[in-house]
């Protein structure tokens, strides 16, 4: 399982997904619901499902689910025994290492394993990609063609640029 | 002085209590007022006091107090010279180093000491047990059982789980 | 260019613009306009422009200015080919490092370089700043004589202290 | 496969290894002969070796090997497809990262991933370990017993302590 | 108990035992003999020792002590229930925080507290100053006359400089 | 100028290089003598330097040096005005600020800069590119063909790898 908000998926997450593949038969990408309320989303929680699935519709192994709760139970009721976390930085390390000793206090039968994405995505996260789309930069380079048709429709390139 | 916002108190908290009181004769607990008005919080200020006054009803040598304004004020107030904070993790230092150094500044005469909690505290905080409650995931290994019972009365657990 | 929120600009930031001047002819203090937008803020964007024309009154090698959109596009826009930037800590680090990744794929020609500020600047930040004002703390040793007066302005000192 | 200098094994590394047998078939535990030869050494590579095997001799899904060369060039060399790397703190996790993508770039096709010890463990660390034991302390909580008896003998504790 | 292995004492330590004077009634500053063996040393252990016997020579408060073995024996043995460690930076707490979690583990009932130097020492460290006076630079900023001398007569001034 | 041990130049260090001659008009890549003493030094500091001319022979911007003594020293005598150092990671960071602070304390008229250098090259350092050359790993991704050539003339291939 690869819990996220995935507000939009990055190229990053996607490597991570792909690695994720050698390691386990099956990946689940599980939305957090509660994740979609912030205010600053870009998408809702039905868009971020919908381009996850359009992303993987020829990968069989990849299923697309989101969830409300814990994750540890969702985890549970999924089948899932491992979960998947990307790490670029020290602070994303910080908060991951807090959360997978939470977790594994509340559900001592599922593992958290982490993962580096390629190095050319350490930078990337979605928080920036949202940025730097609102501002109508080009953000190509770090999302799945999918996803940059929907940045595309969601925030229309203004005439004059920038 | 013990300064925080205490919503709500965790393990980790009364861990360091109990800790300052082998150093020091008497321990203000402060709850900062301003630290209350957050739209996330779980419980109000007077909820907070009151249940930090549960929590140490038979020890007296720890008085409940909250402040609003600057914190060495009231500490000059308090006729406290020591303000304890707890440390955990690399980004807690860096926040904690940096207010230490603005509080020094603004009144040289208080001292600042950091206190690390017991190990199987370190990955506790007052936010990710919110969270965790409002989930209804189980927090009793993580509170007091006075704020496990008062958790329960604000977050009634749902039928059906998660 | 030097782009920041500069809400308001603390002696941490005028101390980078005079070490900046050492280094390059001119220096454009870019205050951005996405950033002036938040709930917390103290002033708004022409009171920093303001602030910041004020203090640089009398020297003629450093321009005020104001961007939307992206950093880049607004650097390439006005012909600066460097980012300066002021490092304090690891997170400050971390984020700007990623920051300025993500500037060098939206913009390889633009180079981004970092400065310390004086030791005694290193605890400063323009949020401590505002924090400390709002609970009538003393920052006259943060800003700048003409940044004090229009905070005084602003958060007029309570009769009774704290 | 799970690398590391092991001189000698503490309970994290241990707990490390039950872990990766959840998510694996089978784990090699790998003793890298170059780590082997730094002057404050406790156990040299033969004594290293067979402390492993004593203490993993009723799990069949264990082996232990040594190595010379490249971490990558052994791993494939035994048919090893992930390398499994412990995290315990921050400073961990800046040279794991970058001994992570170093290896990615020399063998695209190992996985690293990154699995945390319980949380009592965290802070544990061969080198504290031998600096205790050669200090006559006791670190009967920090290793198997097999490797407690081995310390012993090779640090007899002094008539008149510490 | 302030332990440490001040080769040579600085201007940070010295700050760190004044504060702690505020704290507690008596500091015992205990120099690691096992720290004194390094290759690198500028001073050797009774060198040290009559270093800090000078700078402490009238605050009766301060004793000088050296020990060999584990801190938190001799620091049950000279009857010292607090350990004082100071904190500058983020590589400074890792370290410092495995310690004390160790430290806990040995002896449950030996406190450590952290605290902070005066911000103009926060780059300051043994090391640091050993190179400096090393490479000829002028280390009177950083350390007490008392050490300068020392240093002075230890790393004679070249003619020419550099 | 830019100093460091360069045992042997990355292409980390190149890349810096390169930017900086966006910045600057001319730069003096200055080896460190003291850093050549280390036993586990691979060139010596003549070889060093004739790497780094052999590298930069077109590029008439590019001076090479070496020095003894204090780098502020030799960056005042050599009439540099700036010190340009590479930032790759966290810890990189906390080093180089604390020695900016001291040659900022040590040599207030020169700066201190720092730069980071291409994305891919981010986890590469010397000490690196030397462990994994010594242990007859493939380096060519990470130094420039010159220095490629002298690490193999150093370190043969063995017949029978790694």
């Amino acid at each position: 399982m690869y819990p996220g908000s995935f507000d939009p998926i990055t190229l990053g997450h996607h490597d991570i997904v792909l690695r994720s593949l050698r390691l386990v038969d099956r990946v689940i990408v599980a939305v957090a619901e509660t994740a979609t309320q912030e205010k600053r989303a870009l998408f809702d929680l039905d868009e971020r499902i919908e381009l996850l699935e359009d992303v993987y519709r020829d990968e069989p192994r990849v299923t697309i689910a989101s969830f409300r709760g814990l994750l540890v139970d969702f985890a549970r009721a999924a089948d899932a025994s491992i979960i998947i976390r990307g790490l670029r930085a020290v602070s994303d390390f910080e908060y991951e290492f807090q959360m997978a000793l939470m977790n594994r206090s509340l559900s001592p039968d599922i593992e958290v394993i982490f993962m580096t994405p390629a190095n050319r995505y350490t930078f990337l996260s979605s928080s920036l990609v949202r940025e730097v789309a609102r501002l109508n930069g080009d953000v190509s380079a770090f999302v799945h063609p999918i996803v940059l048709e929907a940045i595309k429709r969601r925030v229309p390139a203004k005439e004059a640029g920038g």
